[in-house]
């Protein structure tokens, strides 16, 4: 394979990483994945980490004159990560991210790392480091899309998108919230009907309309099993609905005239967020979380190697 | 002191319990505290505590000619308490509530034990335990109170009152949610200034017109701190004043024409709430916690014993 091997591409969180090889084409060619995120890596270790990872990869001679680029999006590029990429600021464009990457210092020759920035929001206080390379791969995809994109996730994220350009941002606490309150709040005892599909549409249709009541709904979770109001053992999908409900009912409210929504992500989370979305009467296809990725990660490849 | 005693008061807490000896018009003569609340106390031990707590306040000759009344409000008459006293439904008016009191058998005579019921709403599902009864104390004090009480903790509870009777109340996991995040979510690294009183009014401001977008803002906290938009180490501030602000939007827009708002606490927390509550324009004072119950407990035992 290693005479394909065109560049490599790297998604480093703070919990894992994935690295695929690409041809110079932008297919793959093989991908492997580590648990060594940010969290587990000390200060000068991201280089050994990433040549150990690639090793196998590598032409046999592999040196300074055909160094292969190595693009890098994620955590790495945070302050406590191996080189800072400073933030970029909004409107944010592929090209302009692509500009802000970092070259860290090398101990020795045969890779050109390339660590892209994250994307901050000053008014509104916001920051992500990460999911702005997969919208760049979502733009790249569509790019006539005007609206909101949503990175369902610990701490979600909902980017403004219109003519190539990501103009805003909103982070939600929604799944941080959701583990706290069904692993250590009193709502520990009320976590039966994860999957009851029905309590979770009505919780949801229940704060379609946004208000400020979303601290005393979570206590019905509660009350309502207690007072025998609740059909059944619902507690979990009403939390899962109240919380998401809640965040997606705030952007509804923030909806331009012709905005889309579309879905960035996988697994149970993305499908749960298209429900909810269905609720309020949008049918979001959901883009799959790694084609995202190396869509963003091959654009700033052409912007970096050209 | 003995020679006096008329009855005893008891608020018998989830985690502990705090207990009067009252004379027959109704004063103090004695106090004291225990850590036994419900958590701490096996099935039939409940007896057993109360009567080692008031040995000392009890006459020589106390038998069962002569039972000693003791009124019990709070967890004591839970489902997992000493004996179950079915939620009081709505509307509830004092007399109402104190007619739901249950005696559990003794081991022997010398005491009459009532223990007072919680409250339920089903329609909007909500309970409480306890805070009725400071309900009860604060209406034989305002007679003529139209509006909102508020009753801060880890749950806080909103009231409303109105021609003496509780028509409704809303719990919110304020409290709780606060302790969560501050100790355990990414917010944790943002807790500095916790009495940053300029940071609370201002995050209290943010949220006062009720949206849905709570849990965005939550994440500016950490965000603000990135980007340098928060003056300062405020935090702390800011996750409280966003949380009990967010609270009390909620109520402030159910407020209808000539509604007041009440506080029944003590502490900073009521401080707190105050202040929030000062924010919107209103002046509330705050009513004794302790006063509140002893005269809601007062008032059961008219009811009770005449």
């Amino acid at each position: 394979m290693s005479d394909h091997l065109g560049w490599i591409a790297v998604d480093w969180g703070t919990s894992n990483l994935r690295l695929w090889a690409m041809d110079g084409a932008g297919d793959i060619l093989a991908r492997c994945e580590s648990d060594l995120g940010l969290n587990k890596i000390a200060d000068d270790g991201f280089e050994t980490v990433l040549r150990d990872l690639v090793a196998d990869w590598l032409p046999d001679d592999n040196g300074a004159d055909s160094a292969i680029p190595v693009i890098i999006c994620g955590m790495a590029g945070a302050k406590q990560g191996w080189r800072e990429a400073p933030y970029a600021s909004l409107p944010a464009r592929p090209a302009s991210l692509a500009a802000g990457a970092v070259q860290p210092p090398l101990s020795k020759a045969g890779l050109a790392v390339y660590i892209l920035p994250g994307l901050k929001q000053v008014d509104d206080p916001d920051v992500m480091r990460g999911e702005e390379t997969q919208l760049v791969g979502f733009m790249a995809d569509n790019s006539d899309f005007a609206g909101w994109v949503c990175l369902p996730g610990t701490h979600s994220k909902w980017a403004h998108i219109a003519n190539g350009t990501i103009t805003g941002f909103r982070t939600y606490m929604s799944g941080e919230v959701f583990a706290l309150l069904s692993q250590q709040s009193i709502l520990r005892h009320s976590m039966q009907g994860a999957d009851d599909a029905v309590a979770f549409d009505k919780a949801v249709k229940d704060v379609a309309v946004p208000s400020g009541d979303l601290l005393h709904r979570l206590f019905t979770i509660r009350a309502g099993g207690l007072v025998g109001a609740n059909g059944g053992q619902t507690g979990a999908a009403q939390l899962s609905g109240f919380v998401i409900g809640s965040e997606i009912a705030d952007i509804v409210a923030r909806l331009g005239k012709g905005d889309s929504i579309a879905l960035i992500g996988d697994g149970k989370l993305a499908v749960r967020y298209r429900q909810a979305l269905s609720v309020h009467g949008f049918d979001s296809a959901i883009v799959d979380a790694e084609v995202a990725t190396l869509g963003g990660l091959r654009r700033a490849y052409a912007v970096l190697t050209k």
